[in-house]
């Protein structure tokens, strides 16, 4: 039987023909083992080192990770022993060090790795914002991995550190972008944020079967500066924020995975529904192995994007728009992304491959 | 045991003396099912007639309907004798009917027992944007009723014809009603709606089970204009809709009762939460047997209101709303109600007993 | 507005006269909560001490709780010193004690308070199956509180300990308890329980949302052998269990509140339905404060008792039961009950009416 | 990237090595689409015509089905012109036909095919009872085909009619035929069902959420007999049914996809834990290509199997097992299957894999 009900491929030829060899910081977590997930059988990562805390340390890591993605650990990482999360602690060959680390230990731990000489590029929160520190998106600000000079000259590191965005950050960015040569004013967004994006433990079941919850702890400042620096222009020196007002109100649904948002846009220009989905359509993506073949996928339907049906799209890398409709001073529309892939380990492993690609690495 | 683990109950004093015979047009349905239970042990109401489609006529109430709501068919009602939904066949004497018909049998059966001499309270859409239809909720704008005078001068009615809002308007409005005094100027609101504003049948489980749908039919545009005509002012002749720009995108969520819904207000005053605050939690109420002792409950907490826990609020009759903050054009925050209760037929009854206490009864 | 959409009230006359002064072991968790709730205006009951952790010793109580129960704390609880939870930091003349303690903290502390002269009613699991610990359901066996005798013989307490069954058994015992007349022979039950058997943190959404989980740890062992203690009969000095085979399959379901459970019992008679359903409704009560008027709702619906719409009957001290069917060797039913109340703070609290009723206290 | 977060895909050798035209009757709904999605790329059934009801004849497929299956239609099926459901509207030269008509369609349209003689493996549930209608899951009991001699020599057909079990038994009764070396004697089963059982419409998101229904029409009846027809013998003229007794209770729970069931086994013989779960992991496949290469996968996690995680095991067609214990008279354990693949559309077209092989095609 050929039929594959719910398909994540991506059929994506070498396009990085190189063996670069990886570790990942904090591999017992939720998006440790997500990172995990998404390396099985990549073109070009290697993955040689895992790391957790000091009680994992030393243990095999199927025995140190309590598993709870939906594909099996694969045998070559079920048998690694897991390493302490430590500079000294790693093969000194490593080229590239994915990072998915508590925010509170990675603001200790990333400047480690980094100045030890290793090109780090984290999930986690912590720097995101630093002036020197680049907070990627391949489609999206690739130029902006030029900080990584200003960043070793500042720092006097040998490595670098870089960051992907906050997973409901991500999920509109990319239409932001989009919309960006129609004069992006303000931007009203109100996010439907699935449970997985607190984490495994993050959400017990009596909080949120039959409800929502109106308020996560920070999400709404990450949004609404994170979108700024993502859409900002670098000059080679110096980064500027994009001078859009970003206002966010951000909820949590029950909903597993798939952060869905509704943003209303305000823009200088008047562009129809039709410019506006075009632009949408036709936002180029790179040529990286991770990436989807088309960056947004625009709905006519207005009952979609919906999480359950579209948070899969191309792997979970591509980002979906509808419901676009004008309103007095702009548009109004959705978007959804998956929030562990595209939103957290994917971004990271595709950013990595943008580093690779533009040979940081 | 004294312990009520789930109250919901409204201890309200006769305040309205004389007993008003109403009936009930559409009475099996769900939102006539939550009209029966909210007039069962009414202080001034008193329950004389039901009626349904043809099917259901001349049948028992308790055979003809499938009972759904959380509390038994008081017994009284089971063995009424359902009628036709046609003015010839009820009774004469009946002083206000309650209309819960679907929109586009109301459109045509309304109009006709109103010109039949009987006072109509109506959850049901249709109309509610005509000129000389009276959209009401009592604490916010009952002196348009008035505009019953020009209904009856011009279409020659002896009854009359009254709307209350959409249940997610309704959410939202007595929020804004108290943010008009600091210059209440654009709004753009996100809705997270709960299944049962879709009424029994309306969301299949499939749809909705780990999953939200990014539209709701109509939804929108009810609440960008019923909200100006709520807000909007009477002169005594015609009504002026506020000038106030409502953007509003609607959004279902798998949550039994109660719209959450977020608020982006801008204002032309600059007021900080605590005034906004206050203005909230003291926007008058009024005297009526099933208004809520407060309208407006207003959470410190930012992660409330949350629709399990505060969408029974003062007998579901109470609109709660949290996480105000500051935001660069005037503030955001959540408002919550009881889609059901406050957003249907508790909205209803709510306006019939305004119609008698103003004497339109 | 009197209608009461939800009703939970017991309205209930005052049987026992006097006033009796109570403690609650445990009480900021989620148990402690819900007796919390259950006591206020209590018409017996006067709830004068509250313990916890050391950690929460001494702050005011709604410092130290998270409260997390549908209706707010009690005026007077919240102002409340929490005390430790130890037989030397309560007041000597509290009549009755009521314990919530983790199992393992339980173990040590409870004997410690009865040693110490103080009776309590536990709902904790530890020692309910020791052979001089009463297990009781008043309406079942109120006759094993003669094993308070025996108890103090034996261990030369002055104060007494006595148990509530775990919440999946209490569900099934009293349809068991009404079909013993038959010959009850074996017993195959299989439970879908609702997430908050396992405490507000017990279940995350991740693990539970479009889901179901196999197995609760140690729940079937306790279903197999409670209810045969519960059936089991005291001749004056020791207890015999009943010789009912009973074999549990447990399973956790995405459902609140109420446990579910599907029972064949073979029996030796061969009795139709409605005898069936007569014994079940039929089956005797307690006239105590929070007893039900009537033990076990029978519905002749097949559709019925479900969790949402059933859970609540009679204050959520009611048993129900439904889908009653003859099958080759006995019958088969389905049964349900309020896992939080009847199956397990509304437990303790009837007991403790019991103990009250019959002298012990 | 090569990851696949979420494979359903079987890879199978190409084993059955001809074209064989086939048709769907009842193409557009729930179960039909999922035909069309299995069939998609199938390495010998080659799609040639669909069939709907006489409003949806004449268009073209993806006009005349809703399509709600998470992979998108196959452009082939898309542009296909629906025909209407009988014999004479569709093309002679098909070889078999699947059938997924509602049963009360299906008991008048489904002789007519035979007569005019298609072979037609349907899964609706008329006539699976019959005396002469093969009841079939390959893996169990292949021999009952010879039953096909039978029906044409009573019914003068050409063609023939053989039926898959209802989703509920399918789930089931591998484990059963793994036990039956253990002296079978007596079964208790209740079954925790998934939404998609009813159909796409068949449960409200209101009857559910936070819910369970203890009661799914017909369903226990379905289970108890069906059970013994597969697990029954034919002597090449008749068929007995096994004389095992089989009891079932039968849940509907808030999960998408995924039938879990409880099980009590009553066994002549007294096998330890380890020989029944050898008995399940040995029990053996076939050779065909929707075939899963181990038909029931056994798990020592006491909570496994698990209905979201472990529903798509081998592309849906496999069955798990867990929690094996012994009980006073046998044993007791959980199963699970999806659905809709193994329990519906994939049971169909792996009994025509089957008809193929053997030849009746």
């Amino acid at each position: 039987m050929g039929a594959n009900p719910n398909p994540l491929i991506l059929v994506s030829p070498y396009r990085i023909p190189m063996s670069v060899r990886v570790g990942i910081l904090g591999a017992t977590g939720a998006v440790g083992q997500r990172f995990i997930q998404l390396l099985d059988d990549h073109p070009t990562f290697d993955l040689a080192t895992v790391t957790a805390s000091d009680d994992s340390a030393g243990k095999r890591y199927d025995e140190a990770a309590k598993w709870r993605v939906d594909t099996p650990i694969p045998d070559d990482v079920a048998d690694m022993e897991v390493q302490r999360t430590a500079a000294d602690a790693v093969p000194d060959d490593l080229d590239l060090i994915f990072s998915s680390l508590p925010s509170g230990v990675a603001a200790d731990v990333e400047p480690e790795f980094a100045e030890a000489g290793y090109v780090v590029s984290s999930n986690s929160s912590n720097d995101r914002m630093a002036e020197d520190v680049p907070l990627t998106i391949p489609e999206i600000n690739a130029d902006h991995l030029g900080l990584i000079e200003v960043q070793r000259d500042e720092r006097g590191w040998d490595g670098a550190l870089i960051k992907n965005p906050n997973c409901s950050t991500i999920t509109m960015v990319p239409t932001l972008a989009a919309l960006d040569e129609f004069g992006l004013d303000r931007v009203h967004v109100t996010t439907l944020q699935a449970v997985s994006g607190a984490g495994y433990d993050g959400v017990t079941s009596m909080e949120i079967i039959d409800n929502a919850i109106p308020h996560i702890g920070g999400e709404e400042e990450k949004m609404e500066s994170e979108s700024r620096k993502l859409l900002g222009s670098f000059d080679g020196a110096a980064l500027s924020l994009h001078d859009a007002e970003v206002n966010a109100s951000c909820n949590r649904i029950p909903t597993l995975d798939g952060h869905l948002e509704s943003v209303f846009a305000d823009l200088a220009d008047d562009p129809d529904v039709e410019a506006v989905a075009e632009a949408m359509r036709e936002y180029p993506g790179v040529d990286l192995p991770s990436a989807p073949e088309q960056l947004i996928h625009v709905f006519d339907d207005p009952m979609r994007p919906q999480p359950r049906l579209d948070r899969n799209l191309e792997g979970g890398m591509a980002v979906a728009a509808g419901g676009i409709q004008e309103t007095a001073n702009g548009i109004k529309y959705n978007c959804l992304a998956h929030n562990t892939i595209r939103g957290a380990a994917g971004a990271s492993v595709l950013n990595g491959e943008l580093l690779v690609e533009e040979g940081w690495v």
